[in-house]
């Protein structure tokens, strides 16, 4: 065997993870169809179909045949060039093996068990708006958490590292935190300002009357103008917004409608089309492995903040946009000016529930919670505090209080499924996106003349070989490093908000 | 053991029965999805994802595990009562295991990735009526079909026989032969009335304009006043009409819908609500078991006839829903009678689109295909030869030459879909549906009067207590007999297409 050729363990390795993630992506599409088109009664028989993919998966995961492999490999791996494909594909492999196997199968039972149960509670505890109808779920996914965490960690690590580690590898809890703590300097300083700021902006314009239908007209002319490629992907409505990648060409968007809040559906579909122009940018060769995959959540969420942001939020974007809006719906925006209309979409506003918060004071919903995970898991916080602490927590961050728990700390999901360390992702993305977006401005002088116009192939052929083409080469700090020639930093994040509420509130 | 409990064998099997149904099922709906919402480029990944599912199904039922278990059960389904839960599930799981185990497994995927894109190209040459550009994926269908007729048949049979028994089990072509003999000499009989008749339907009343979005809506609401179950079953628009079973609770109807010809979106949505009606009437309990499946294809088609031609092309049914269609359409139906519209319904003509024939030149339609795909299989006739045999012997039987491939040999998605040995069921169909209506009527007596006020309650109940419950307790010519006490013959059929055509066309 000459160095030029392909050992045969790792063509084997390769057809082994292309099988798991085809697989993987079947499970993906009865997920789909379960949000959009499955008639009720199809329910039961959906979980089983799920439930028996899950099983086939995991076995794939967890396959002997896979630690041989690797074992095989592990020469290979070691004198590689550690960023060639082959290093990268078989490295990420091994890594997701020994997470696979690294946890006892009674443990991964228990916590399905849990999680499946802790949802229904968290469904009427959040309807009753009564935390205490969900302490006893969270005692016991916090318990199966650390558990796990423990397991999982590395030498020097913290339990929660381990955690955050399954959503952005490579990431540590302190260094989140030294992100997180001058963000929240900032971000507070600026919602100051915006407070002290006499400029109200007339949010009633986005509460008139949007007939869905053309929103949807709209949303999918949106979508595709900035490089979502429909002829590989669709867009439909479902309860919550979602990407859901099914497989090369094959990237599937969800948004919901608001007939009287324009803001929901539109900016849903340009976030879910940053997602998905992500996944369509991946390189479909190496599907099931590393080099064709996304690096992190963080990553993730940069880019469909970067275009639901950093684009569509943007002056330039509407000065584009804002007549055909317009045109669409004369009776309900014939009297509004771009400015009006620009302003209200940026308007900044302490509010309740992060999904609907504004891009600002959205980093202090994140920032709460990671707080309150870290002390959950390492033990400093018990789950029955957790109303008190989030309520005076919030106060102090947002100046306002959460009336009942379905307002507080019941609103999310994640807990209830397991998924803890999964929120910074949602800030990091934040920071990401903004020091990705300064490159993309360095490196394409007149982009902000391009969005004016309405043209977004270069800024995506931008993203395109930058970030998706790279799959997992790097992890995300190194991404953005190589990217951006930086470090990571909070800071490209509050000068760009810092620059775009100075020019709205003026200050 | 008591001879009261279940075999631990028998439950073993049933366990591995659901599962193999389960993955069978994902497979199901990837390939409704296929059809209805999928972009262009999932295609290939598509194709990847069928395979593999083939493959694990295969795997499934071939397991060798399958062979010990019905080894065990051998004594227990000799003893048994062979109209026994027990025996009929044994009984068919047996036949299963040793068809799939006839098969090799690389036959198997090799077949499902030909058809994944055999159909691709199959909609590309209808498109452009170009039968050159699904040639070569039609003849590496045959090519397999071929490798699989001869792997299966048994001795005395001919390969037609081995495929025929997929969709028919225990019937043989000799047999359908004699069926179809005399049923096309009095087809062609009633024909010639027909022609010779001075009586011409007023049948551009059915080509006025049907704008379609109501099409849907009447077509949905007569489809639930039938029976069919929208909690659990849903109405979508493709290509080509089908019924699909996703699993219980999960029955998918498809139609097509043309503006300027009524009868495709609505006869279609009756037929494949027929078919629904069947799924949603088998027994759930019994779901990946003999016992909760339907009977052969024959007797589904038989189902999906009896309510699109024996209830939905009756005077009776138009008594009650030709007002309703009427006022939909005011300016399309304003001034037409609901004699002028059951006449035109009733319109026999030959005609070229098979889904669009009549209830009476259908069957030739259907001879056509059978005697070439005889041909084909048994190598007397290359799928070069096709569009010229199609269209000399559809001259010879209807009088009349299709004009180009797409409305000739490319009309059907069968054979690009692998289904071959499948059309003759279709005909199998109209003779059980006519001798089942036959025995409903005098189960019923009142039957004509329910349906003139829109009432198919119990109809539908007669047949789901009749055939849908039953499962596969009997092959198909033996539950006709035991439904309606008579052999399976061409005569109830012949009869009532006689005396509706008496009627109308006044002979």
């Amino acid at each position: 065997m000459t160095t030029l050729e392909t050992p045969p363990a790792y063509e084997r390795l390769v057809e082994l993870l292309r099988e798991k993630k085809i697989l993987n992506s079947c499970g993906a599409l009865l997920g789909w169809d379960e949000q959009t088109y499955m008639p009720p009664g199809g329910g039961e028989h959906r979980a089983n179909q799920l439930a028996l993919l899950a099983g086939l998966t995991h076995e794939r995961a967890t396959t002997p045949e896979l630690g041989d492999l690797l074992e095989q490999l592990k020469e290979i791996e070691a004198t590689a060039d550690p960023l060639s494909v082959m290093a990268v594909n078989i490295r990420d492999a091994r890594r997701d093996y020994e997470r696979a196997t690294q946890l006892p199968r009674k443990l991964v039972e228990e916590m399905t068990r849990e999680i499946s149960l802790a949802q229904q509670k968290w469904v009427e505890a959040r309807r009753q708006a009564d935390f205490s109808l969900f302490r006893k779920s969270l005692e016991n996914i916090i318990r199966l958490k650390r558990e796990e965490a423990k397991i999982l960690s590395r030498e020097g690590d913290c339990l929660y590292d381990a955690l955050l580690d399954e959503y952005e590898p490579g990431m540590k809890a302190e260094q989140v935190q030294a992100l997180f703590d001058p963000l929240r300097e900032g971000v507070i300083q600026l919602l100051q300002q915006i407070t002290d700021s006499p400029v109200e902006p007339k949010t009633e314009i986005l509460k008139r009357s949007y007939p869905t239908s053309r929103q949807h007209e709209i949303g999918q002319a949106a979508a595709a103008q900035i490089g979502f490629d429909f002829q590989r992907g669709r867009l439909d409505t479902t309860a919550h917004p979602f990407c859901s990648d099914i497989g090369p060409g094959d990237v599937r968007l969800t948004t919901r409608y608001f007939e009287n809040f324009f803001n929901s559906g539109f900016f849903g579909i340009l976030h879910e089309a940053g997602h998905g122009i992500y996944e369509q940018g991946l390189n479909a060769d190496q599907f099931g492995l590393a080099m064709g995959d996304s690096v992190s959540l963080g990553i993730h969420e940069s880019q469909s903040l970067l275009w639901e942001n950093f684009v569509g939020r943007s002056r330039p974007f509407w000065t584009h946009f804002f007549p055909k809006v317009q045109g669409l719906y004369p009776e309900s925006l014939g009297d509004v000016t771009l400015d009006d209309f620009y302003t209200a979409i940026n308007d900044v506003r302490p509010s309740y529930i992060r999904v609907e918060a504004d891009e600002l004071t959205y980093n202090l919903h994140i920032m709460l919670r990671f707080e309150l995970e870290q002390k959950l898991i390492s033990g400093e916080l018990e789950a029955a505090d957790v109303p008190e602490i989030w309520n005076s927590r919030f106060t102090e961050y947002l100046g306002i209080t959460p009336e009942n728990d379905a307002q507080g700390c019941l609103q999310d999901i994640h807990w209830s499924a397991g998924l803890l360390g999964y929120f910074p992702t949602y800030a990091l993305g934040k920071m990401y996106s903004a020091q990705f977006f300064k490159a993309a401005q360095t490196a394409i002088p007149d982009l902000t003349d391009q969005i004016s116009n309405g043209e977004f192939r270069e800024l995506k052929t931008w993203l395109n070989e930058n970030i998706h083409a790279r799959g997992k080469l790097y992890q995300a700090r190194d991404l953005v490093k190589v990217v951006t020639g930086n470090e990571l930093s909070e800071k490209p994040l509050l000068e760009a908000l810092g620059a775009k509420y100075g020019e709205i509130y003026g200050f």
